[in-house]
């Protein structure tokens, strides 16, 4: 017979975004006429670079010819091309070395967050912020590394370290010893950055607990500020504790496109259960090719093209869209008296919801006094609950309308 | 401690194909002149059809443009003009009513073979054909559903069932109670196909045991006898127990560009160990949404130009150069007075190995003294010793001049 992975049952329904998509409906029906903004979704909407689009047509037109035809990327992960790009422009600039061959380009940083807890053992401890990228916590679950569903919206088992403007959104290490760190820096969704100290307890806590970072830097584009850290190798000794996830998605808008890469250190170690050491590199490689069969080669060109001259000044006009629209969303929410965080070094904004309401009030009197949707911080976690997350991704005139639309309410 | 999964620590090296490679080199570098001729390995030479290239072209163009830009896919399974156009023309054209949300749009089959495995649960018994395709038991051995490596080159607790000429390289109905069954037809590596009456025992055995099979139909496109089914769910009741795998990569040249899909129908059903019965579908959604994010706009376009009038007729050409391939192979090593299987339904042919020699034997006498490169049959499995596997995806002009230095050894 036929058995089913039972930990699956465990997952909740996937209540945030459907929820908001109900609650958005039931308005609209009511409200046929009502102009309704969104700045609660986590997608792009500027067009590609020029630069990328040139490199897609190339590269489509070499697979129109015989001789120029690329059938399997044989490295398995990911043409040298665009993993020396990579290396050169994402690490070496920001004086981190790496080999070739510790980069694997993938088709999104959400697949590799999602697969890499594979190569670790079920029963090692995992832990997530409060809030949380639910994608950490479900795939998880789904490998049976939790308990049951809590009455307080997690899982038994996963340890949760609240972040709150009290801890700059920045967890204190846990007291309990932990295994797998998820941390996501600039993150998502509270938009705060981690500096190199801040890092550096992470790191040091893991090599003094023998436990593995796993360090989502999907955002590390929309960092201004120069002091902060845009890799978590910028730390000394994170090589030898931490796997890092890139994306182009959020960098260069490749959200329908799908490129991302993730470093696997060779001095990652892992254990096995007698306490002996294991290189972690070789089984994340053989993961990969075994259950992945690499990126579209015309995919990878795009990505090249990124870090041109000319991809990289495109790009760079593309994000200070959505980052004078975070500013925009950020200063006007200050001058009506919000507390807001988040939006310097991240497209997201995460503002203390007025007058102590509920994160869910507050999405429904938004939606209601101003057609606008954001998302409900609760919905991240219990953290979240009086937080309130707004997005930098809508286009600029709707984002003007939107500050004004705040004014009136 | 992170622990590493140490069901990983029980993989066998990939031994096949570096071993390959390993001689080639050897080989190359005493024989510095040696012009050899690859037909050892399963990927496409042709280029990619024009109506294709056209699709491609458009769709960048579309990114390149704010009105017309696309992000992440919203639907998660793919964009219903794919959807819609596989249902039409793979299923509904053969007979096979489906529901659009039955297909799943991936970027590729490997993938989805390799990941299914994970909604169901760890206690599982696998069968496989022997000699199979490696990924359906490496994806089963990191999933912890396997026991060490056995001397025999397989894995202990998995059922393997022999495939050879007695039994026309379709596998009895095993003695033991299994139930994931993976098979493929046609068959890689040995170019078999099953006929309805074929499936009907196993749709009937998996039925009877309440068992699951995992129907890998990646070559379906080369079926050439109007006899043989394509799909799985051409058998009656299949739907109750079967999930389906294909590909563009073999149908259409997409081993570059990376499309595929799974069919996971309504009705099938896995159970809990309390013996009750939980849909299968939804689990595959929910594991689908989280861990995987789409597929390429511009690829899901060009893959939906496949199914054009145009595009029909271009990749029909291009099959057609392949199994011409296969047809010369066949044909000359039948009149050289091998003993030759595959080849009519499939671009894949099976040899047995003259005079008894061993797979590997076979491989070293065939680089040395013809400078051609093949796959060793006992790669695949146990059951393949003695057999010898030839691809069909060779230049034509390659194709012809191996089959002269066979006639010459």
């Amino acid at each position: 017979m036929i058995n089913v992975n039972e930990n699956f049952l465990k997952l909740q329904a996937g209540y945030l975004f459907p929820e908001i998509g109900r609650r958005i409906r039931a308005f609209a029906a009511e409200n046929p006429k009502a102009d309704i903004i969104r700045m609660g979704i986590g997608d792009v909407t500027q067009p590609l670079a020029p630069v990328v689009i040139e490199a897609m047509h190339k590269a489509a037109d070499e697979m129109a010819h015989i001789e120029t035809f690329r059938g399997y990327d044989d490295s398995g992960i990911g043409y040298e091309f665009l993993r020396q790009a990579i290396l050169e422009n994402d690490y070496k600039a920001r004086g981190v070395a790496l080999d070739l061959d510790e980069i694997f380009v993938s088709d999104g940083a959400k697949c590799d967050i999602a697969n890499m807890q594979e190569i670790f053992g079920i029963d090692n401890i995992v832990a997530v912020t409060d809030p949380v990228y639910p994608v950490y916590v479900d795939t998880n679950v789904m490998a049976g590394r939790t308990g049951p569903a809590t009455r307080q919206g997690g899982y038994e088992r996963i340890v949760y370290m609240p972040c709150t403007a009290e801890n700059d959104f920045v967890p204190e290490l846990p007291d309990e010893s932990v295994d797998m760190i998820y941390l996501c820096y600039p993150n998502n969704p509270t938009g705060a950055v981690a500096t190199i100290e801040q890092l550096k307890l992470w790191v040091d806590y893991a090599s003094e607990n023998k436990a593995v970072i796993l360090y989502d830097s999907a955002y590390e584009t929309y960092i201004s500020d120069p002091q902060i850290p845009h890799s978590i190798y910028e730390i000394d000794g994170a090589k030898e504790v931490a796997v890092e996830f890139r994306s182009f998605s959020k960098t260069a808008g490749f959200t329908g496109v799908r490129c991302a890469y993730s470093i696997v250190p060779k001095a990652l170690k892992a254990y096995k259960s007698d306490g002996s050491a294991v290189d972690v590199r070789p089984l994340w490689a053989r993961r990969h090719c075994t259950k992945f069969n690499g990126v579209s080669y015309i995919t990878q060109r795009a990505a090249e093209a990124v870090y041109s001259p000319q991809g990289t000044e495109q790009v760079r006009s593309t994000i200070k869209i959505y980052m004078e629209n975070a500013a925009r969303i950020r200063e006007g929410l200050i001058r009506l008296g919000y507390i807001v965080y988040g939006g310097i070094n991240a497209p997201y904004i995460w503002l203390k919801t007025p007058d102590g309401m509920s994160s869910w009030d507050f999405f429904d009197h938004l939606l209601n006094q101003a057609n606008i949707v954001g998302t409900p911080g609760s919905g991240f976690g219990a953290a979240g609950e009086g937080y309130f997350r707004l997005t930098a991704f809508a286009l600029p005139e709707n984002v003007k309308r939107a500050m004004e639309r705040f004014a009136d309410i």
